[in-house]
């Protein structure tokens, strides 16, 4: 990792997230969704990275989204809620791309519904953080700070 | 139901129901979906209700309307058409928010496709009616008044 | 619909539905099937029509009294209950017959076991209408009328 | 097959069999029960037999006289239509008994629904004659004939 | 359990279990349901209970037993036999009511054809016993007198 | 059926029947496929009609029989033996013709190994006659002379 | 076909096609989608056809273009990429049209993941082409070539 | 069952079962192991029989003690818990052994997650009691001794 | 693609392609096979391109005629028919070969019975072309010329 | 096994073994079908057998092969090749003789497709050999020469 | 989080995790698991933790340490490796235990083999941290901080 | 193979097999393991080998055996038993060492029970021999020898 060089990470957020605090508490916690956006800067900061942190309710803007990756950041943390489980496309936007792509969930999607169980984006993915709220957005950061470490 | 308040019922149509009346008028009959806007919006108006009637053939509107239901709307009918059986984010959008819902289909899904006899909107509904046409908005008006009644 | 013929609505409950009011009432609600009948026959009354309304635990019991509705019902209100999701019997008897059949369930069947989310009743039947409780048997007779008016 | 002994065949037919010739008659022909007694009566008398032919929509009833055969009937020739596909009680009950049991269908089961593919009735019978309609019975009565004729 | 109330146990037999003796006694053993009643009276006897024994072949019938067992029965011994299997109606009845239902066996289902292993009364009922022929029964009402004397 | 046309069956035989009589007895019986060749033939002439009777254990000569049918038969027995499970060819070629098939086997082969409970055969079948041993191409005669009757 | 008549072929591309030649050249080969529309018009061209060229990322868009087709396109040519696995709602707007519709891919998706094996496409197409690239539009304009040839 | 010989009852509990009364007490009860082991040797020592009572957590352990029960047990109770479920290593060692297994479970297995359903165990085993808690261990003592008392 | 190389096509037809223009019009349209070939033969003339045009009934004989084409063919248009979805013998023969091999079907195979759907042809094939009947013979010429053309 | 007698041994490969050596070396290995015959006679010859080794492409000629080898063989080795996972026919031409069957395959089938996990050889076999290329044809002679042995 | 109170981490390591570094480096990386335990506490360090790192091959061991971890250990760290896929006796472990676990992989298990898509852990754990290598064990010592940092 | 190096095999037997002689001798024949290991040994010797031949009923150990092969010997015979259908964590112990393992079962394992029909070895040995009872090791034994001759 270049010393000079400020990386950017993307933070993804798909349908449903731009409710978190209000929606179904007891499944996604208090937090804001513009809360978890500050603890993410607040982190990214720590590390020297900017983050461009969007949500959408359309499958089709994360698509976008995800292509216009290249040369405008270094990784991307997605969270692809309802998407994950039934989008061929933005699997197929990931594979596109060279952009680094780490998966998170807030909840725990393994202890949930079976059709929550099975991920487009895993398998594209480097890896999968969830079950741990707003916290997971965090380790995310760090993951992507060892990462680009060891890259430089 | 207080005498004075005025309910606003959403009615939100999914994909290629803008076609009705020359889609396919074996299935879906020859009424077109302004004609069901107009039947509709006069039983809501027996029932001194106003009526929010929208279409849209993105899967992200649908759930945007949803989610704006907070303090709109009163109760949402829903016919999700083709995102019925593919959508979690439109699931997860009713899960998300406190209006009840109704889904409504103008065909009799059970008789069709199997990939039409599952929903992700059912289990997350108050309830389902399908196979009445155009009626069955109607029908969905009606029991919101039902609803409405023995909540006040 | 002529002015001066009385239609005859046939109302077949099945398995169990002679608990209802003590039954499950988280799932069921706490009207008794007496109520829904008495409910059921003023609303049909409202729409000049009789009702003969009953209820038996014998799968057998449903296919005689489905095959009876000739000449002597305009349409039944069938709730077959457990039955609906396994007996081709009584899916074979309403093939067999012209009587128009509209499928009711007090619950959300499709919000509860897997195993009641399949319905032998439903690709032979008008429509489904399913989770208002005993207000599912007055929209039923509610989209009768409507059905009996557009064809006279 | 000794000259003098007189035997007995029970003919049962299951669910929805008495309205034979009314019924969907593009599937099930346009013979009634009646003349399909009638004609299966008249190929039993030629070989010297007694039928005793009957018909039910209850599962149980069949249950009943599937057990009653002991003593009474040298055959059975069992047309179970809808309970074919769905019961376990009426396998038992063939297992149970001694009599030879013939599996009759008018239609072609196998050309029709996936859930007709399937006959709890076949691994305990003798063997399955359907397609043939009414004409089935009577291939059947043949059939009977020939293994007492090898059995004497 | 007070000392000077009598304990009522009604116990349950489904299709084909009147012919035991004679039905597969490989599978099922030689003893007949008399002589199933009378060891099972017996042992009610010693634990001052008395039972109330019955057949049907009949499913419908079998769920207006376990209806009827309210103020009737302190607790239900079933052996459903093949309706075990396939009955949904079986099913709700025993979750519709309060008393304690033991499920019995007389074979080990679970070593037979895989449609027997799987039982819709299995998760509705206190406990399982099966494969120990008669003597489940037994095991039964000492299993029900250790339930009633925890209770009382 | 015209008194002076002479009918011809084509009867058709797949791998392995050319063992009968020392095939495995105790499913196949000990009768050898000559001998039904002539039971046939016998049971043809009773009815005035010839027979064609052939084996092959291959799969595309029983297509290549099946098209020739036209013109030369008026009827074909099929007994595909094993290709009755796999082959799409056969159905395809039977569906292709206009020549009436009856589908016979000797075992009964609901009662045998799951891969041989579907037959490609069946849905382009006139009938399905299993488990009477070389009896069922002796009733598959007399249904195609009843067939021909009905015709005539 | 009419000589004067300007026949319009609309060609519509889904998700991440506009990546194409940076995107997993080995899998799509590297050639860009502007050169797949030049390609593609210059085909057109030689058989008199206009072309109008779209991508989108977005699924509902795809399901506006389609339905736009009437009154403006003679054929579509549709290549729906990672929505053709998962679009009901892009099979319901070309069931809901008369224009015919022509599916395309550029990989041999039978040679890909299973879940690229299903279309929600195919059925409803006239027919498809896939495995030849870029090639593929150029068959698929020469097919269409041949279609309105055939129907002049 | 010899008036002079003692028997001795192999008692096997699986993993997580030396947690008992900590362990999940709405599902598995309050009663420790050790509390069991004394009231089952206590029902043990009424019949006059001996326990040797276990618990291991490793499978192959369970597997050592069922192939030493030759010689030394007349009978094994085993609580196999989750092994129950998976393995077949212990499937294989009693249906190497000649001892009769009885096999128990706490809870009623039937009514948690369905990979509890399925058991390896079950069909070599003599029987099952399951859902009684505690006091299936005690009926499989008397089991026992029903089943020695009928061999001696 | 050297100018003085005549290059030479196998086309392969599988079963029942021999009924071309009798076998069921309404799927398969009215063409027959030869003039199939004389139309193959016209455009493969127009490319210069000799074609060796065969058809069989038999497996085995497809499997050979795909081994010879070593030396002899520069590409194969194979249409297996049938045995598209149940030959791995096929399958593995174009994998053990190097030349290419272009699949066409004449239906729209995906719009027909489910296994229809799988091929095992198609991910050993350059690609697919079906439904365009008689014309996707002309589709694959073309395809291949253009193939052959980037080869060179 | 007697010293006299000379053993002879049938080895009879399925479809495009005739391309061995040419064929996917990386998955089959260089070696030529002759070459393995030879290697197969010269270990025959050390056992003093002989051997008949014979391969086709044709599924009915490995049937007809296979019911030649009545008086003819002492044992079967069986490379059925793609035939193994798609022949019933085969099946059942080994299940109809006595000639004892080794399954023999090159490559590891386990490693491979799923579809070339089952076998319809393996349960009338004897054992099953494979991957172990050439040398699998050996140990197969050897495991008969100690079948033989055991035998005399 | 206490500031005096020294938190203890339990760091479990399930078959094979002992060879890291030798095997499949490509898939595991290259670090042993010396090297990770090393990573591991010194960023436990740094959180002012101890740890206590295992390994076992054994599935009882792992049961036998979750157990243990009762009064020793403030979390857990699972990586279960190949028990991950296939022990409910360690899920079973787990749920019987109030400490809290973090499930950890170092591959990104959902990109590799359908079986190892599943976990029995992850239902019962806070969270999944997988795909990071020896990474995921210092992103879990900082979510156990987080956590326990937010229950003080 | 150099001639001065002594290479040594392991062998290695899974659950139950200590019991072979005594264990259903129907299916595993009455050869002891002892016998067998003598068998082995004698075999190993005529190749100059020796053998170090080991059985355990613990998955984890064969774990633990399989890893320490490295270095100490030339192959592996594994008959994992019971382990070889559920264990994937013998498949990564295999997958992480690069000593050649040979899968050995003393029964047809594809004869009997499906679960008996995958195997977790198969897809990392080099070949399967199974169904030969004893010889099978003897079997392996001279494959071993084959391939380190041709690796020499």
């Amino acid at each position: 990792m270049s010393k000079n060089k400020i990386h950017n990470i993307l933070v993804l957020n798909g349908p449903n997230l731009n409710l978190l605090g209000t929606r179904e508490p007891e499944t996604y916690g208090s937090t804001t969704l513009t809360e978890i956006e500050e603890l993410t800067k607040a982190r990214a900061d720590s590390h020297g990275f900017t983050i461009d942190f969007r949500q959408t309710n359309i499958e089709g803007t994360l698509v976008d989204w995800i292509q216009q990756s290249a040369g405008q950041a270094d990784a991307i943390i997605l969270n692809a809620a309802a998407y994950t489980h039934t989008s061929i496309a933005i699997h197929d936007a990931i594979a596109a791309i060279k952009t680094p792509v780490i998966e998170v969930h807030l909840s725990n999607v393994f202890a949930r519904e079976d059709y929550r169980h099975h991920s487009y984006v895993s398998d594209v993915a480097v890896g999968v953080i969830c079950g741990f709220g707003a916290q997971g957005y965090l380790l995310a950061i760090d993951a992507i700070a060892s990462m680009l470490r060891n890259q430089s």
